[in-house]
């Protein structure tokens, strides 16, 4: 009974069935009327004109955009625990040529108007300090918080009054969307959001991403970019298919609120122990190294946090039985 | 009818099967039980114990290599006329962070220890002069001209002497050896190879390649470069499974057959045309304008190449029917 | 009357005889009778066989060391307010091709094991996060505290112990030296550290540092690096005299034991107001904002630091003159 | 007697002097009187509007300023013996992260329209091919040849045409201009250079080059890059002062004619043994390698180029006498 990460979770049956359903001759690379069909899409998803690339990791989404926004002698603000400070390996720093994080502290591993400012001001404007050039948030964020349209707006106008550009790392936005029912387009470019990297890998995906563009003159850019990072698939219809079919039907929302609800069913076995409010597909609780060992025992897989903390993260295909059966281990520790 | 490039072939069924086959709660990135196969069945193949590693792109699995192999203020050696110098958007630049290709001369994208040996005699042995680190070749050439087992050999030796890697760029490797008949070990790590792409792209699997590690420590550095490169796959599982199912049964073999005999069913047709000998699923015929005209118009997709000569490209699967008259069709020029 | 930097002060009159008495034909960049003289020097300063490169900054000479100590897919323990962080533009993330450094908390800018290893701590071992290479100290630190050599060897031990390189940002070494009164190979190489910028130019060169190698064998490749940055000038001679000058008859001791006596003439002024022990030239003192304001008014010039915080930087030429007025205006705040 | 190289030389006394005489106080970096001199100082030598920076070296120089006219993914074309890819050790794959040099070939150095044209028609206009951005040429180039402002002009014709910069390496540019007599307005940005490395260290300077932007707006970005490479002396003063002394009283065409008419006496010695028109300070003879020796044995010191060709450089300071001698020697081999 695993909740060790939505990383792992299978694919969706549609996702395979549009990937066998792709595999015939047409141009390479994304010049097949799959890859072709992706702008107009995700232009309508969003009520905009956008240009919408494939990739195959958000790893790569991420730090393609960035290094579009960010060139190697600024730097990008970003809490202390997002994912393209913990767990990318240094990508960021790869892809833009040696650019800097500037980490920020925020509850949740959420930023707020108050800490960029607080951060920038740190920053002495010569030629000694680096100066920033982006900032970039996650949503649902890495404690599975979410970021209302609101929000993003007040941190799109920071971004706007300072000169700074704003990604939007979106491994999990359709679960925060699951959440707060909010429009796509009001959560991203209305607020200010320059580029996003819509996950669906973590929600049902095989192994694409979508990096959506509202700058849509970015995407020369970023396409050259992507080549030479070695990630423009010569059969890349195979990733655009995965990507249509997860937006087809609202698939991608349909598997982010089965997620949601699966951690949400976690979340009321246990109220008092919640680290965070549960938003997401993300339940963190305080447990101790016993009670984690128990529920370990029990034949539970998921990560043990920080002492006395446990992370158990719920897929768009969670069983409900073993979600049931861990709701009542937890009650019952 | 299309003989553009054997990057737009669909994959193989078994392929897909593989890959649908894998579609279940596993491990994340390459701990699952497909990627775990990797080495023992590549050391297998190659007979000798090598480190086996999936990445999505030739380019990628290229550059990775080159970055363990090449430090960023020392140079490789290759032909002018190779992938990583003329299709690559400049990724080995990117991925060893600066080092630079010496571009050789030599007949059908080949290269000798002659070429190479002058290659490196002019450049002055000082601090003002980027030196050599490693060789780069491709086999099959980017021409469809082989390297036999004994020429890597004789090349291996003069990397061995002047302190060089010798890396091979194997995207289209199974032609060359369906064509030579010869053992994969004898080709590849005993005349020298240190690093092996070895494709399966071209050749009827969807999106995974095999970077082989005739150098076992290499590993270590190039996993941690590829999650920094965003090639880390979450589900990695599906790439795993192509790579199997294309070794299983020798289908690997099987398809580079097809390929090439299609190829040579067109060598056949017009042998005074030939621009290179066809050694694998390349053919280069000297067409003028006029010709190339004609057959565009018969309904024939191909690249005119330079200026009165075109390239034709076999696949796996290429319908006999078009290659009969494609082959009808230049023999009637 | 100044306090800003000791980076402006003028260089020592030997200094410049040095540049004059050289400024005649010899083999250019390094070839010439001053820099090969460098070596030798540096080894009978440290007791130790050392390699020893004239570089014209600080900056350069940090990084190039780094770029030899850390490959671009890992990172580098510091302070968080070492000078590499917050004074050099991110040249280290350029040098070094993008490695991270990993910011560290600490009294005076200093880092101990204790914090050393809780840094290292946090990083999980695998491929998803940034992996350490290196340690970097600053001494005397930027806030003009001193690691006694007691202090650095038990940093080089768990440098050791982790299989990281120890890197010494010694801008303001000699002032450190002329507090301690140590041997300067106790406090570098029998302490494990690797590699050694040691200044010169805040402390009477003009522009020229010396890089320390104490691990021989790094100096080929930073060599290549020094021209690959532009920093090899062909006139080096006039960079190797400076720092044969200073070396000569302890001219660096003599001048380090200069602008110390002029900070302790302004600690001793309000030992109250003292932030930091007072252990090389700098001096930080609690005054309020009404209160630097009356000191800059008179004619003292220097930085706010924080608010409520003052900087003042002594030189090896300070006027008397000033810093007892210096002193006395402090005391009559 | 040396001929080996004009970097070697002595600096001119009134370069000494002007750097005594800049040793005091002032403010660091580049905000001392001196430095803060030079855009007024160049914005009238070159009749325009210009920014000017101080560079320690000619490959700094050259390599900040490609960095800034040229992205990661793009390429800069230059002559297959330009001083960027023949003697920078990689430093502008460093310097731009990881930007590809395509090289030309062309009589004596020189590149010209035809040659540019014809290197970028052979770039496909695709993803896969590394896109040009700059062009840079040499003047005078490594073989002494001159452009004059007319084939400079058709360059800026066609760079401007195919929205390309242009850059061009002047680290021999004085010996140019005493050459040509040519205004260096017309030389350069009247025909459409963006970019200069104006060079004085091969001309009586000591370590002192001179970025001279056309494009103003570039100077932000180059001062962070030259921060960032570890460029920015703190004590700059002794780097504008140099460079303030060489342009004072056109000292620099008064050293530039010097050195040209030591190279026009070798010259005259054999006019049937040069390999290139002699156009500035150097001299290229077809001589044998029995004549090279025996040259050698009367005590002149000068590189054997290629198999039979021998390289003279003469230098501002260049003695007569020996001068004299050589060309002696030279007639009569």
């Amino acid at each position: 009974m695993r909740f060790v990460s939505d990383n792992a979770a299978p694919a969706h049956p549609k996702v395979l069935e549009a990937i066998v359903a792709s595999n015939r001759l047409d141009s390479a690379y994304d010049g097949d009327q799959w890859s072709k069909r992706l702008d107009g899409t995700f232009s309508e998803l969003f009520e905009t004109e956008v240009k919408a690339l494939w990739v195959s990791t958000g790893t790569a989404a991420n730090c393609l955009a960035l290094a579009a926004l960010c060139p190697p002698y600024r730097s990008i603000l970003c809490h202390r625990e997002a994912h393209i400070e913990t767990d990318e390996a240094g990508a960021p720093g790869f892809f833009t040529g040696g650019a800097k994080l500037v980490l920020l502290d925020g509850e949740g591993a959420k930023i707020s108007p108050e800490i960029v400012n607080a951060g920038c001001d740190r920053i002495w404007k010569d030629v000694h300090q680096v100066q920033p050039a982006a900032i970039s948030i996650t949503n649902a964020t890495e404690y599975g918080r979410v970021y209302r349209a609101e929000e993003v707006a007040a941190l799109g106008e920071v971004a706007r009054s300072r000169g700074l550009a704003l990604h939007m790392d979106g491994a999990r936005l359709a679960n925060a969307i699951a959440t707060t029912g909010e429009r796509l387009a009001d959560v991203t470019w209305r607020a200010g959001v320059d580029t996003l990297s819509f996950g669906f890998i973590k929600n049902g995906g095989l192994n694409a991403e979508c990096l959506v563009l509202f700058r849509t003159e970015l995407a020369d850019e970023i396409e050259v970019r992507r080549k030479r990072a070695g990630h423009l698939s010569s059969k890349g219809r195979m990733l655009a298919a995965q990507i249509l079919a997860m937006v087809d039907g609202d698939l991608w929302l349909e598997n982010a609120r089965a997620a949601n609800a699966a951690a949400q069913a976690l979340a009321r076995a246990a109220p008092e122990r919640l680290l965070h409010p549960v938003e997401a597909n993300e339940v963190f609780l305080k447990v101790t190294a016993e009670e984690s060992a128990a529920l370990h025992d029990q034949g539970f897989e998921f990560y043990d946090w920080r002492a006395g903390e446990i992370r158990l993260v719920t897929s768009w295909d969670q069983d409900p039985v073993a979600v049931d059966r861990l709701a009542s281990a937890i009650a019952a520790l």
